[in-house]
């Protein structure tokens, strides 16, 4: 019999409780022994939940049990999270988390703790929700060199660019729909603006490439400029328009992230996945591309992927999974705007005026945009870019994933 | 140091050899330590390549040494490949293999094998070929009771449909370059006729729901039988047609498996599956549903889901993998032909003929196929369909993912 506490009585952490429950039998199978909750940490009470005689309110408590083998924190932030998920690895407690925020601002040091001790941090929920990616990349692809991946990350804004894609909304009423919902919470900045996004491509390119990518050094740009002209020229070509987080790793070993919106071609697998579904591809020099689509979030999905981990763990107490990496060096890094790529670029002159400066377009069309053009561009970095386009005063500037 | 025999220098094989040794570096930090090939048993000499060396003809060579604790069967078939990968386990090594017949066929006695020694017996690379599938079911999904898998599971069939669908390509044409191309092998039948899509679905579905399903419990049907005319009644109603292997496991524990043509939503993410790649649904009752795409065929990418086994049974010589399941009961299955769904129908009968036998019906229209028609009808169980079907002279039949 393996003792878990859980950090958190919110969805995510009520979720672990219910899955663990729900699937008891299976669980122990795949385990080859019991699983059970021995303390919920939650400053609420909950007295009606059928966990209520499990509620805590203080994490010594937790910490001092020895009978306590695994710690899920699903508290979410940097705040109490941190440190509480420090007091535990330091307790001799292996820590599972669906906290992305967490992993990708102390994911180096909290992984540090971990081997010094022997013990696993796992953090599969923290990316893709239920969608498995995590191990995946540190096992299923642990033959491979990974150089590149990329996906569509944030359920909430690819929920909000479906909606204005399939169904015409402006970026507005999506977003309302999207909080009547339950898809965006009542400040939905940290998705809207890239934000979650960043954490994610962070975490999977410190996992994929070797060393902790931090989100500050990943340009972010998130989807609140998409209109739905844009969406409408996008089509004409046979594009939709997604919110992508990409993390390239180059010949000469250096690595580079960003966050922004794309023109995807609707034959691209990425482009059919809509709504709150996330989907990643990775790119590995034996395997080829590969793809994981998912639930990007919601209480069972994420709760499936936090009980793996939770699986896992309970399966290699004396023995560490490989998902480490080295601290962030400034010299692994190189900057992504020197990626190169096509662009798409929305303005008010005329085509003739973007074939002076860029020579060869795609024109793209769209009859409700009055008085608007739009077309794609040749590769080029971005910085050839921004030269040419200065004289253009450009609405809208997207990459187009080639 | 790991030593490895890998049985078999064929495709799969070569590649095993060429992966470990481009990227020996990443392998052993993944695994721990170094692994190198020890010996490559194959009936013929390879003169000319750099592993020339290691080559063996006598397979005891490689039971009788006990430094050899990995053994890779990439032989394919029920032959020696059965007789070497038991023989490999009695003198206790772990056994890896690409060999999706041998898993079907015999799957349940090597893995129990396997269990009484507590050894592995892996093989990722059967199903999916790089796609990682087997390991995703097993771990990443180990909290969920699974109710449903299905997918593309064979590429050769796949490349065939894609250039009918793509290129308006008969079946004969579609094959010829299939074969050109080195898609299709001179012998096919064991492909076209869904005998290789049966034995994977087999193998996820004991996977899945933990007792061995025997390939002849599972009525087949391949591609033989689809024809340019179908593609394009298909196309007008925004539908694909692919072939699927499917397997259901019913509220009351039962199982069912088929294999067999489908038509595809085109707006279903598997529809953008293309060309020699594999796509695989599951569905778990926390996790809803999780798809996995990749290369389902080709030296490396197989070779990667063999090496990434090679590498998990490295690390768990004393532990073994949660992959295992219970021997077949016939009692535990139920006859996939009571699933209810729509089906396809081409006749030459007029609409107002079927309308009669089914009541409402979706027309679909072709105008290049003179003299035929063609529907798709309400839900309904195959017998009942048939009952309708039997004044009708059908042309094709086919289901309808719903």
């Amino acid at each position: 019999m393996v003792s878990v506490a859980i950090l958190g009585f919110g969805v995510v952490g009520s979720g672990v409780a219910e899955v663990l429950s729900t699937n008891a039998e299976k669980i122990a199978h795949s385990a080859g022994q019991e699983i059970g909750v021995k303390y919920i940490l939650d400053i609420r009470d909950f007295p009606d939940s059928p966990f209520k005689d499990l509620i805590v309110k203080d994490f010594s408590i937790i910490e001092n049990d020895p009978e306590v083998q695994i710690v899920v924190e699903t508290i979410g932030g940097v705040g109490p999270a941190y440190e509480f998920t420090r007091r535990a690895l330091l307790a001799g407690k292996s820590v599972i988390t669906s906290n992305k925020e967490l992993v990708a601002t102390h994911g180096y040091e909290l992984l540090q703790l971990a081997r010094e001790r022997n013990l696993n941090y796992l953090f599969e929920a923290s990316v893709g929700g239920g969608t498995p990616i995590i191990r995946p990349i540190s096992q299923c692809l642990a033959a491979n060199e990974i150089d590149e991946l990329y996906g569509i990350l944030n359920g909430t804004t690819n929920y909000i660019l479906t909606q204005m894609i399939q169904n015409g909304m402006s970026f507005e009423e999506a977003l309302k729909q999207a909080q009547e919902n339950g898809f965006a919470e009542a400040n939905p900045a940290a998705d809207l603006d890239g934000v979650d996004a960043c954490r994610k491509i962070c975490i999977l390119a410190s996992l994929a490439f070797g060393r902790h990518v931090y989100p500050d050094s990943v340009p972010t740009e998130g989807i609140t400029k998409v209109t739905p002209s844009d969406v409408g020229f996008a089509a004409s070509g046979g594009y939709k328009i997604k919110l992508l987080g990409r993390a390239v790793k180059r010949p000469d070993g250096k690595a580079a992230c960003y966050v922004g919106p794309h023109l995807i071609d609707e034959n691209n697998l990425l482009s059919n996945v809509e709504g709150v579904f996330n989907g990643i591809v990775v790119h590995g020099n034996a395997i080829g591309s590969v793809m994981f689509y998912g639930a990007g979030a919601g209480k069972l999905p994420t709760a499936s992927a936090v009980v793996a981990d939770i699986i896992d763990a309970s399966k290699h107490f004396k023995a560490r999974k490989q998902i480490d990496w080295l601290d962030a060096d400034p010299n692994s890094l190189f900057d992504p705007d020197t990626l190169e790529n096509r662009w798409y670029v929305r303005c008010r002159a005329d085509l003739a005026s973007a074939e002076k400066l860029f020579g060869n377009v795609t024109a793209l069309s769209n009859k409700a945009a009055e008085g608007e053009n739009a077309f794609i561009t040749e590769k080029m970095s971005k910085a050839a870019l921004e030269a040419r386009l200065k004289d253009l005063a450009p609405l809208s500037v997207f990459r187009v994933l080639d």
